[in-house]
C-alpha cells in the first residue's frame, strides 16, 4: 500500500538548526555554536527535588493543567518578577515552550486562520501554524533593525487574522523590543480582535535593567497568551517543563490539548521546576554577558558586523561580505575551519546574509570557535 | 473582546472518567474504583535509573525521536515479547500512549478523512480525531459481545475512511479480540489502503496465556500503528513515558509532531523506562487477577452480570436492572453508599445499561468498593 499521510506534516522540513549540529557531529574536533543549549548543569537542588518527589510517590497521573502547588508558586514569582496579576485558573503547566506555543495555537486556531510571524524567526512556529491548517503571514523585520512597525503590521491586518507571535529577547538576534514596537503592538490590539501569543523563554537572560515587556501590561491580559519555559534560565532544556498564562478560556482549550497530546507533565519534574523557580539567575547572566563580551571583541577586531543583542545568548553576525549564501557558508565554515554555526535562511528567506552563533556553550569554546569564524569570515575578503 | 477560539476543541467535553474521580473527592469517605491507575507503586530500581541518569547529567535535549539506546531495548524487548522485528528507525519514545495516539493520527489524518471506533471506547480516542479535523466513525461492538465484524467494518468503509482505532485488551471491557476479529481486520485491510491503531497499553495485563494481537502479523506491518506506554505494566502513569512502532514514514510525521507539541520526553525518564523493560509483570498479572476474582466473586453472588474481562483492570458491570442511567446511578451510588465508579454512558451512547468498576486499587478497596456496589445495585431491584 501507498502511504497516504498527513500532507501538511509531509510538506514541512526538519528544522535547520539540528541540521548543522548533526554535521558537525561527523566532523571530528569541531566546535558547535549551533544549538541553543547551555552547557551548564541543571542546579543539583533542582535534581534533589525531583529525586525526594520520587521518593514521596509523585509518580502517579499529574492534573492536566498541572499541579496546584507549582501553579500557586508561578504566580507568586511572576507578580514579583513582572509585578503582574494572574489566578491559578489562569496557567497551565507545560511541555516547556514548545508545549505552550503548541496548545496556544491549537487553543485559538480554526482552519484559514492567518498568524502574523517576525521574521527571523524561531523555527517552530511557522510548521505548528500550518499544522493546524493556519496561514503564516511573514513580516520582514530587518530593514526596521529587527523591531516591529505598526504600518507593517496593521497592512497585513485581515478578517482573517487570528494571532501575532512575538519574541523578546528575540532568537535568533537578541533584540528585545522597544517600546515603540510593544506600543504598536498594542495599538493593533485595540483596533483588532486578536490574540499576541508572546515566547518571552529568554525574558530572564537579559543584559541590561529596564526591559520591559508585552505581558507586563495587563490591560490587554485578555489578549495576550505568555508562552514560557524553565529550560534556559535553569539549564533544563531536557526536562521538557514550562508554562502558560492567558485568559481562563485559553486555559481550558490548552487543557484539553494537554489531555489529548500527553495527558499531562511527570510530578517529579515539576517538584524540580518548583526548586528552580527558587534559584538566582543574576549568575547566570553574568556569565553569558561575559560570554557575549569576549565574542563581540573578537567580532569588532575583526571589523565583522552583528546585531547588538540584549538578551538570550545568540549573535546574529552578518556574513554578506562572504559573498556566499548562509548554508554555502555554514558548510564550508564546519569543513574548513572546523566550526558549526546555524545559517540564517534557517530564520528566514529574507536572512541569507546572516549566520547565528550561540553563546551558551564552554567560554573556552565561545572564544576559539567565534576566533576559527572570524578568521574564516575575514579570509573571503577579496 | 469576544474570545475566537479553535471551534472544535470548544465544544469536546472533558473526560467522564477524571469528572466523577473529582466528584468522589467532594464526598467525605469515598472509594473511588473510577480511574485506571495501579495504586502500586513504581519499582524503587526504576526511580533509581531515573535518578541515576539525573546525576548523570542526562538533563538535556533528547533527540526528538527518543534515545537510541531506549529504542534498541524497546526492539529486543517487543521481539522476546511478541516475536516481532523492528528497527530503530520505526519507533519513537512518545508521552505514554497518549503522546503515541495523538502522534499516529496526526501522522496520517488530513481534514474530512473518517476514522472507525469501536464503542465502547477509551475516551481520547474521539476527541483527538476531531482535533485533527477528521470524523469518528462509531460501531458499537456491544451487540457482538464486544467482538469486531467484518460485515459491521466494511458497511462503514468509505474512499475517506482513513483508520481504525483498535485497543485490546479493551477498556472499558477488558476483552481481548478473538482470532475472527483480528481476521476481519486483516481482511479489511487486504481489501483497503488504511491504517490500523492499535491500542496495546494492556497487552502484558492478561490473566490467561495465549492471547495474541495484531501487532504480531507482521505481514501487516506498514498498515498497522502500534501504540505502546510504560504507564499500566509498570505503574508509571505519572511518568508520561510510552512509545510507537510503525513504518517509518509513519515515524517521520510523528517526529515532527514530537517536536512541535513537546521537543521529546525528559532522557532521565527515558532510562527509568529503560529500567522498567528488565522489570517481571508476571507478579503484577497475579496481583491484579487476584483482585479481579474477589470482584467477580461478589459480583456473582449478587447475581449481578458483568463482561468477563480477559485483561487489563476493569469490570463492565450491566446495571440494567436499576432502572436509571448510568451517570444518575453512579451519582446516586457515590452519594448513598459513597463508591465512586465511571457512568457507561462516558465510554459510549449504547453504554448507559452499564459502569465501569477499576480493580486496580488496594485489594481491601476493591472488596468493599465492590460488595458496597453490589448491595446499592440489589437494593434497587423491585
Amino acid at each position: 500500500m501507498k502511504h497516504q499521510l498527513n500532507k501538511i506534516i509531509e510538506r514541512q522540513k526538519p528544522s535547520g538548526i539540528r541540521a548543522l549540529n548533526q554535521e558537525a557531529a561527523q566532523v571530528d574536533g569541531a566546535i558547535s555554536l549551533t544549538i541553543g543549549e547551555p552547557v551548564l548543569e541543571t542546579a543539583q537542588r533542582i535534581k534533589d527535588a525531583a529525586n525526594q518527589a520520587l521518593a514521596d510517590h509523585q509518580t502517579k497521573y499529574p492534573p492536566y493543567q498541572g499541579l496546584l502547588v507549582l501553579r500557586e508558586k508561578i504566580i507568586e514569582f511572576e507578580k514579583e518578577l513582572q509585578n503582574i496579576d494572574y489566578h491559578v485558573d489562569e496557567v497551565i503547566i507545560t511541555q516547556g515552550a514548545s508545549g505552550a506555543l503548541y496548545s496556544a495555537l491549537g487553543a485559538v486556531l480554526n482552519p484559514g486562520d492567518e498568524v502574523i510571524i517576525f521574521e527571523p524567526a524561531y523555527v517552530a512556529y511557522y510548521p505548528i501554524v500550518k499544522s493546524f491548517g493556519g496561514k503564516p503571514v511573514l513580516i520582514d523585520t530587518t530593514p526596521m533593525h529587527f523591531q516591529l512597525s505598526y504600518a507593517e503590521i496593521k497592512a497585513r491586518i485581515t478578517p482573517k487574522t487570528k494571532a501575532i507571535v512575538i519574541n523578546s529577547p528575540n532568537n535568533p538576534t537578541g533584540v528585545i523590543y522597544n517600546e515603540a514596537s510593544l506600543n504598536a503592538l498594542k495599538q493593533i490590539m485595540d483596533e483588532h480582535s486578536l490574540y499576541v501569543i508572546s515566547d518571552d523563554v529568554y525574558n530572564q537572560l537579559v543584559f541590561d535593567a529596564g526591559a520591559t515587556f508585552l505581558v507586563q501590561d495587563q490591560r490587554y491580559k485578555k489578549q495576550v497568551i505568555y508562552c514560557q519555559s524553565f529550560s534556559k534560565p535553569y539549564a533544563m532544556t531536557g526536562w521538557r517543563v514550562g508554562y502558560m498564562m492567558a485568559d481562563q478560556a485559553i486555559i481550558q482549550q490548552a487543557i484539553k490539548f494537554q489531555q489529548y497530546m500527553a495527558a499531562g507533565v511527570a510530578p517529579f519534574i515539576q517538584y524540580g521546576a518548583m526548586q528552580a523557580l527558587k534559584e538566582d539567575v543574576k549568575p547566570v547572566v553574568v556569565h553569558y554577558k561575559k560570554h557575549y563580551e569576549a565574542a563581540a571583541k573578537i567580532l569588532k577586531e575583526h571589523k565583522i558586523d552583528f546585531v547588538e543583542p540584549q538578551g538570550a545568548f545568540y549573535l546574529f553576525v552578518n556574513i554578506s561580505k562572504s559573498k556566499m549564501k548562509s548554508w554555502e557558508f555554514a558548510r564550508n565554515l564546519l569543513h574548513t575551519n572546523k566550526v558549526a554555526v546555524v545559517p540564517g535562511a534557517a530564520f528566514s528567506d529574507a536572512s541569507d546574509d546572516y549566520v547565528r552563533l550561540s553563546f551558551c556553550v564552554d567560554y573556552e569554546k565561545v572564544v576559539e570557535g567565534t576566533t576559527l569564524f572570524a578568521k574564516y569570515l575575514t579570509s573571503l575578503e577579496s
